[in-house]
């Protein structure tokens, strides 16, 4: 996965001044990213991951490839907040063999033929009582569920409903070896700095064996992102986070509390490859800089979108936007988890990513990025009256089209509403022009000395 | 009329706890407790009420049966504000009689034949003048309107336009035995009381002769409402007012204008017996919590219904809503007057009320006291990520579901929301969840010490 | 024209206290004002206006006879903020004559013919020459375009389609005779004024030439509100200025720097004699309280109107709503420029523009400046509980209807709401009512001493 394609097309020396938005929208190879991602999900699909062990462990080693990826290691019984890290859990092998010896349930054919996390088991049983170890999805008969029994020490197998009719009432071998020890909980993180302490914090969630929207495609897209940000001037740093749901984050943010409030703005990833809709999900504040960009980002993206309002439920913005964390996070999805029947099933496959959706949804994230990386507030310096545009050469001379590239009604926007309180975000808004044409104005007003940065950084409140 | 059949559903020990509202709204036996009102209506319907007199004085003697009601005499003369209290207008008979001597109009047949404070007249004279003193409604021929004159002395009859045709030009004999003297006006008040001086006033007007949704409906569900509230734990005081419109509101206030600012909510009720839907007329406030609690409990609560905005005609609601008393308190009524043409006619009558419609409004209304009672703000003990809740058994392993009555959405949004400055209303609101989903989540989690209650009470502002 | 028939009407001697809504609308000689205005517009059409030049002098001088508007003469070369005031241009004639001699395009039978603030030329040339000079509209085949060149020194003539299509390719004699030389601009202000320095800013361009929506009808509402006012008793001072677009703005707002102050609410008027319905479009504030008092009288007209949003285009609001001037000066218009084909054509002659629409355009005008003037803060002086009205005659005594003038509705809303904060605007917007019907019931009760007007005026912040 090379982005270089991407970055002429983002940045320049000063900033992102060349991310033109149209053609993130329609060109910058969003199919080219998407192949990319595709090859990385496909490559880590096969790995039987869990929130610890050593297929997390494996999965993160590789994304090491792609980009300078910490792996940091916490001792089971670290107390996080309210959790303790819990034991570390492998797996070698596991199957149900029948009376013949064949193996009717096999692990090497699907991880998910295991419930994830399950203890050892070596025995022999009847039908009825491997029966109450089995889960199946009737409704579905040949998908495998997935399931998980992270804080009951239990164990079981998962199958289709098909193989579930095929087993006869015969004596069975039941076998998981696996185990359940003292050991660590692994994640990866990836700082990306800049000059100020400033961070924008993107997470996925890396604990899901063999399932490809939920989250490798989560995984793939900030993996993206990333080699696309580190080549690029940046205003804030960026933290990148690939940890197991739930406990990962508890862990991190028990772990990294006084860096919490460096964070300013933050995106998980999740679910980003399906066919359906982008959807994002807003943080708890509601009307946080980040729930803005991304509202703004989707409503002029010409395609089918939605905005979700912020629920406690979901994946890790749980956590972030818990009441005692409370970070900007929200979360950009397509199609919400548990909204499709393939979620958490064998159909959730790599079959059901696409190539063009993984890379819409690069674009739509560098897209956010680049209004948070942009959104300064200016000051009009003829603030009485209009200044004489044509005298300067940027009124109708320079023809005011799409293409020149600055709209003369951009101009007169940011003239009307640069009193230094306005964000270039807030006249994006209020006039409805699209984030990247009122930037571009800014700058060549700016160029004519028309208008002025405001250095203070005034912090965006909570709105 | 039983109330005991309510109160344990209602209550317990510790406060509302029980309240189900799910059962309010099924269950509860709302019939049974309709029909018990029903008899009530029934027994007052014949008395010939007025602002003052013995009419007044003998229905709330009735009510003293069901409740312990105080009777309050204030004398004629007495200056209310900007207001004198009446002479007192007692009536003891009052015909039409013909050359025949027939009583052609006769007040023994209904009270709603004589203008209410209509002076004492005894004179013979043709059909022409005595025209000038009768009031039909000629789009309901069959129908005596309700005709009143209490601040302007004259005299007339109401009959039916029919009753009308009937008449010929002949001498006729008038007699209004009635009396209009120096007295008092009378009024029954209630108050239940509590260990704060916090009250909730619920008022209803007490005036009106032989109509039955206008208002015995209302003095009907106030009577079931205090038997209801009396013998359960209460966080407020609860103060019943019966009163003549108007002049009674004004009265009282005038009188304990000292008590005025103990009163933190109410309700006025009337016409709450007709087939119509529910409606709620919102305080002056617009958005006390009183408004909140009565438009969320109708939302929630499955039947149509409306949420009026205030404005400053209408029931007693003008005189509490008045801008120098200004409390915070609605209406609740199904039709609201003077939208259906039964009103202040002899067709609101024993027929045009339903036990099934007056139950379903005490049940209403005990779930909107039961929001004010409970809408404590808490304080998530655990602010930091989530706690977990498996290892306390509030998770999946409680099933979660409607019927075990703790829904894990729930504790969710409480956890996400309690802050100390949101109130349980607020989270119910932000949810879209029924209050008493989100107050037993609370309950749940302080049991299990995930939440504190704010015990300083924190007044919530109108907004 | 004779404003004389409105006076009686508008006001009398403590303000403008007869001011009828109903009459406004309905009655009030719309028609005979409209077709004052009229004549006006006809009188004024043939003169060639430009930015500056004896063709604005004649329209202001000519306006004289209507009002006693003063002509400011401002010296080429002026520094205005960013501008600077243009070179005088004035015409004699101009014209291409063929080779026979012809006067194929004559400035004599139409001013657009003549680019405005074309340079002098006096050439000969072929026609390949000079069509690079000429200018036609396409899709109007017979209609001439107007089109200008202030700020770059330019010539050019505008023509048919139909006329273009006639020239033969053959040499022409080219004239254009006129002048552009130091000189002045010159604009009118009219100042009417008040005991307080607070100001109403009414503003008009006149620097188009034979264009009558664009902007004769706006000159002649000016006019006939200016007449309308000057014989009336105001609370505020009026200004109104007839100046070139654009620079005559600029040119006035730097050279009465110190007076910006004074303005507090204002009206740009034009294009308001078109058959389209009346656009009122939002000062930069949005909810200024002309923005408020023009959307209550348009949503009370009962006829087709649209509120437009603020925006950075348009005429001279542009400048007196930009950020360093601030005021709240909306804009009334029918249908907006550059949305209707006439636009900046000769189309837009005598036959676009309409009596009746003109007339109700001043009706509509008048109403907004009527709730300004008399849009109050009144305390009522018996807050507890109503005042009994009928002992006052003021309730069900008096009628209550709509033809006596004063509704008991409005007469409760003002009693409920006259805390000293809400103005009658807040008032006539919560209720529904028209102003006019809060204005006399608040007339009424300060009749009665139940109200009393704060004497304090609290500016009305912008919402």
């Amino acid at each position: 996965m090379n982005a270089t394609g991407i970055i002429p097309i983002l940045f320049h020396e000063n900033g992102w001044k060349d991310l033109n938005a149209q053609q993130l929208q329609n060109g910058f190879d969003a199919l080219a990213e998407g192949q990319a991602m595709m090859r990385l999900i496909a490559e880590l699909y096969p790995i039987c991951r869990s929130i610890t062990g050593d297929g997390l462990r494996e999965t993160l080693r590789l994304l090491q490839k792609e980009i300078p990826l910490e792996l940091r290691e916490v001792p089971t019984g670290t107390q996080v907040f309210d959790w303790t890290v819990p034991k570390e859990w492998n797996i070698r092998d596991a199957y149900v063999k029948n009376a013949k010896g064949e193996r009717v349930i096999d692990f090497q054919k699907s991880n998910l033929h295991v419930v994830n996390y399950s203890v050892p088991v070596r025995r022999r049983m009847g039908l009825a009582e491997l029966k109450e170890h089995l889960h199946t999805l009737p409704a579905h008969p040949d998908w495998i569920p997935y399931r998980t029994s992270y804080y009951k020490e239990d164990w079981g197998f998962c199958l289709s409903e098909t193989q579930l009719a095929g087993l006869k009432d015969e004596e069975y071998e039941v076998c998981i070896d696996s185990t359940l020890e003292d050991g660590n909980l692994t994640y990866g993180e990836y700082f990306l700095p800049r000059e100020t302490r400033d961070e924008v914090l993107i997470s996925c969630h890396a604990c899901h064996p063999s399932l490809c929207n939920d989250n490798l495609s989560g995984i793939a897209l900030a993996v993206s992102l990333a080699r696309a940000l580190q080549a690029a001037p940046r205003r804030y740093s960026y933290r990148f986070l690939f940890i197991p749901g739930t406990i990962g984050a508890i862990t991190w943010l028990a772990k990294n509390e006084a860096k919490i409030g460096n964070i300013k703005h933050g995106l998980v990833l999740t679910g980003v490859g399906d066919a359906g809709a982008l959807h994002y999900k807003k943080s708890r504040k509601g009307a946080a800089e980040i729930d803005r960009a991304a509202a703004h980002v989707l409503r002029h993206s010409g395609q089918p979108h939605e905005i979700l309002e912020f629920s406690p439920y979901g994946y890790d913005e749980r956590q972030y936007c818990s009441p005692g964390i409370d970070l900007s996070v929200g979360r950009l999805s397509r199609t919400p988890h548990g909204t499709f029947p393939e979620y958490h099933t064998s159909a959730d496959n790599l079959e059901f990513v696409h190539a063009d959706k993984l890379g819409q949804a690069l674009a739509a994230s560098l897209e956010i990025l680049s209004v948070l990386e942009n959104n300064g507030r200016y000051v009009n310096l003829n603030p009485k009256c209009e200044p004489q545009l044509g005298k300067r050469g940027l009124y109708r001379m320079v023809g005011g089209t799409a293409e020149a590239g600055i709209s003369e009604m951009a101009m007169l926007w940011v003239l009307n509403q640069a009193d230094g309180k306005n964000s270039l975000l807030d006249i994006a808004e209020r006039s409805g022009k699209r984030f990247e044409a009122i930037r571009k104005a800014a700058e060549a007003l700016e160029e004519h000395n028309l208008l002025r940065k405001e250095l203070k950084s005034v912090p965006q409140a909570a709105r």
